[in-house]
């Protein structure tokens, strides 16, 4: 199986792009500015130009069906800069941001059981609180 | 070669991810709750909780090499968070995030060509702004 | 007049709380910690906390009418939380937040003519983006 | 004592900044966009552009001796869009800041007695977290 179709079958890796981050900063020597609390400024910086996309539309619905092409690629281009810096700052941390992802999301399954939050917003408010 | 020798090799992939919160949601009926702003606003959430893990730490050196085993795991926690919900949103608005990150990666290599940005942090900041 | 009445009709000043918090920290000798970067990350947190209010409910209408009276006063005290270190960051950094606050309203103005802006939600997006 | 001297003595009010707001969105028929969820998301922008500000420059000290004076009326002016939002989603929200604001320092004032908190960094993080 050739290399295209298997990164076709299996989608981008996590670890794939924090080499690819961590080989884009090594070249341009900007290691140097990447300490733990820069990134994370930069990734709250992220955030905020995420949510000016949203800021003024009120509730949109699920698929963005009235988005303009270009706004969607907007959209693209701002959730991919939240997560390239979340993948690069996991990386400076010394986090395995994939494996704690996949810890997460059995620790979730325990802490939110099918059988008592299964469609109500009153406990998924509460639970949530408590998160 | 079994799978879980293949997921050891390739990293965990947002593919997979998004696939997990999705079934998550569903399972929980869940759905009804997870409009793109309300996906958007529980990710603030967490970008905040993340800050409160650094905010009264001063610099604090990469890999964290004074931190307790428990506030690293706490760190891995609170990333995952973000991480979750940056997946989920990104699938609700119908965006292929992964897809998203390779393009805009190769965008930055454009915006930032090596031999214009090499460890100058002036240029960085400059060109950061320009983001 | 007396101090209480006076306070009645002229409101809380800014003046006023930046002292309350100087006091505060100079008090508990937390100064120290104060850092315009620890102050900056704090408010990223109490960011987080206003919008986990807001995370699950959908759009809601102004003024609003359906909340609980506990609810209300949670939101007040988040509110009030993102207030406070944004005073006390302003105050560490040296900047005069109500004189700052005054000279941005008037930027605002000749940025946003009456003329230009009034009624037009897509010049009113345009114009943002450009803020 | 004329008006000047009189604000010049008290400072700049937050429920002056709340009409001053109020009267700006009015006269350009902006109501209809400033709604809570609309507000908060436009805030989280203005926290992500005051963040940029600090994200390359590693940790400053207080006073900000080394930024020029064009880069702290920057500074002024993201200090201020926060305010200016944040002070606009309470009034829409129909919370009177300023008394929050006061009776939130009363509040802390219990919550972290002088003597318990006084000087002592790890009790200031552990009470930080249960904030």
């Amino acid at each position: 199986m050739n290399g295209v179709l298997e990164t076709e079958k299996q989608g981008v890796s996590l670890e794939d792009l924090k080499n690819k981050m961590a080989d884009f900063a090594k070249e341009r020597d900007w290691d140097q500015f990447h300490s733990p609390r820069n990134l994370l400024l930069a990734l709250v910086g992220e955030m905020g130009e995420l949510s000016e996309i949203f800021q003024w539309k009120g509730e949109v619905p699920r698929g963005l069906p009235d988005w303009k092409e270009e706004e969607k690629q907007h959209l693209g281009e701002e959730l991919s800069d939240v997560l390239l810096y979340l993948v690069r700052l996991s990386d400076i941390c010394g986090v395995d941001l994939g494996k704690a992802a996949l810890r997460k999301l059995d620790l979730n399954a325990k802490k939110y059981p099918v059988m008592l939050c299964k469609g109500s917003s009153t406990k998924h408010n509460q639970l949530s609180e408590k998160q």
